[in-house]
């Protein structure tokens, strides 16, 4: 059975979790696990989630919380350093782009593009996105869906064959993003790192529980599907992607990777639409769930 | 009197400290002062500036710590989160970079370019840097001297006028870049933040005891002198830096900010530079001390 791990509040702060249907969660603590954190699940790996598996199938009665009764947090509420993000990684976004600059024949990147967003600006499933348009700091804010990973086994210089065995799982983000700001600074951190622009979640598949290569990954807007693609279409694929992050630089368990965002983005619609107070983003990629943030 | 706040090794893990003249070093916990490292230091701020400027001034005889008897590490040896950067920010090296690409007449920044490196990247003084050349990472190892600020005060959206009130205090750091991979990548995150690529130190001056807007800053590989300017020479001064990064994003106490290289980085010369192993970087900044590292 697929595995949903997740985070969620209580009195004491952020809890470890696993969902046991929908309207469950099995409190990791509670059943008698010995994990302070996801960051502790993910960093012990295979044994981890084989525990966490034997407890979902015989869920001690202490253990079960009520969805209703709490609130998901991000599944990493505070990533141990910057998230990581590939931009301009499927086709039919690089050509969206490239439009909106007058550009008619697009050039793929030969290399991915890897900027960075703050570890403070992850919010939580239903967490509200700033309206950074509304407050002058941005004249078009916008959204991206993206397949976001988790690195599990550490490691440098990863091979494309070996990349998948460094993943601990699967999560879905959006990279929020001022746009404007984005192309003003030339460099992409600044535009991306908006604070609360990644609303992260609703929880981690482990790796063995999905094979994320082919997955539809839709966005909407108030209901209208703005985004609708398949993770196949990437340019560089997630092996290709933690190749050349890997090369001369370490990755760590429970580093966060976004893997770029398909064609459909508001800045690039005719005419351009930006995010605004009282809008409602719903991402869905398939296999894992859905993450919903309204802005204001 | 200057303060110079420093972390050193010690068997019991890093310790914070501040220098005792140039052979010793006060061990801020043995002078029975609460902080757990220079983290808890900057957080505090004035207060605790002012209770270690007591302690510096008569230091009790069991907190004397000689130099020679330990190491010193960098001042803050892993940041909470990715060191800020700016790129292109003195205008002779911008110059030199785009004669590299057959640009002759360099247009420069309109506004600064951010990028980060990860936490793990800082090494401390005297450190080896690693030659990222002899593994095949990079083709193009360069060095670049840099004035780094650590951030005291929390805040966003903070004017030209107010953001020096939010530097905690000085440093010096070594941009270590494959240049190589800055260009290929397109986005710098790549290229700037391969392991072991963030020399940091030697230490912090707080910054009501220098004023860093006119300091001569320098660079040697080996003794030939490299680069040679003045901070007075940015683009975008820490002033501008503070405003525009903080713009709708919250800088938190702790934060390491660098503010670009002024010219001299071996790609550049004529024929091109490259570090690599035997090479010995030494940097001065006037007013703070020297960083010096070896690479290998």
């Amino acid at each position: 059975m697929t595995l949903k791990l997740v985070t969620f509040s209580s009195a004491a702060g952020p809890r470890p979790g696993a969902m046991l249907g929908d309207a469950e969660i099995l409190d990791l603590q509670a059943a008698g696990l010995p994990y302070a954190d996801l960051a502790a699940v993910i960093a012990e790996g295979a044994p981890a989630v084989a525990a966490i598996r034997a407890k979902v199938a015989a869920p001690p009665a202490a253990a079960r919380v009520a969805l209703a009764s709490t609130k998901l947090l991000a599944p990493l509420p505070r990533p141990a350093r910057n998230i990581f993000c590939v931009g301009r990684n499927y086709m039919d976004h690089v050509a969206e782009g490239d439009r909106t600059r007058g550009i008619t024949s697009s050039e793929l990147p030969k290399f991915p593009q890897f900027f960075t967003k703050a570890p403070e600006s992850v919010i939580a499933p239903g967490d509200t996105i700033p309206d950074h348009g509304a407050t002058g700091v941005t004249e078009w804010l916008d959204y991206e869906a993206e397949l976001t990973l988790i690195i599990g086994k550490p490691g440098a210089n990863i091979s494309k064959e070996d990349a998948l065995s460094h993943v601990f799982g699967w999560t879905i983000a959006n990279d929020v993003t001022g746009r404007d700001l984005q192309r003003r600074y030339g460099q992409w951190f600044k535009g991306k790192s908006l604070d609360k622009s990644c609303p992260l979640g609703p929880w981690i598949i482990p790796a063995e529980d999905l094979d994320a290569s082919d997955l539809a990954i839709q966005l909407w807007i108030n209901g209208e599907q703005r985004q609708s693609s398949r993770t196949s279409k990437m340019i560089f694929d997630v092996k290709d992607i933690i190749h050349h992050l890997s090369k001369g630089f370490t990755l760590l368990p429970g580093d966060v990777i976004m893997t770029g965002t398909p064609e459909g983005v508001g800045y690039a619609m005719v005419p351009p639409q930006v995010l605004k107070t009282g809008d409602v983003v719903k991402i869905a990629v398939e296999g894992i769930g859905e993450l919903t943030n309204p802005v204001g």
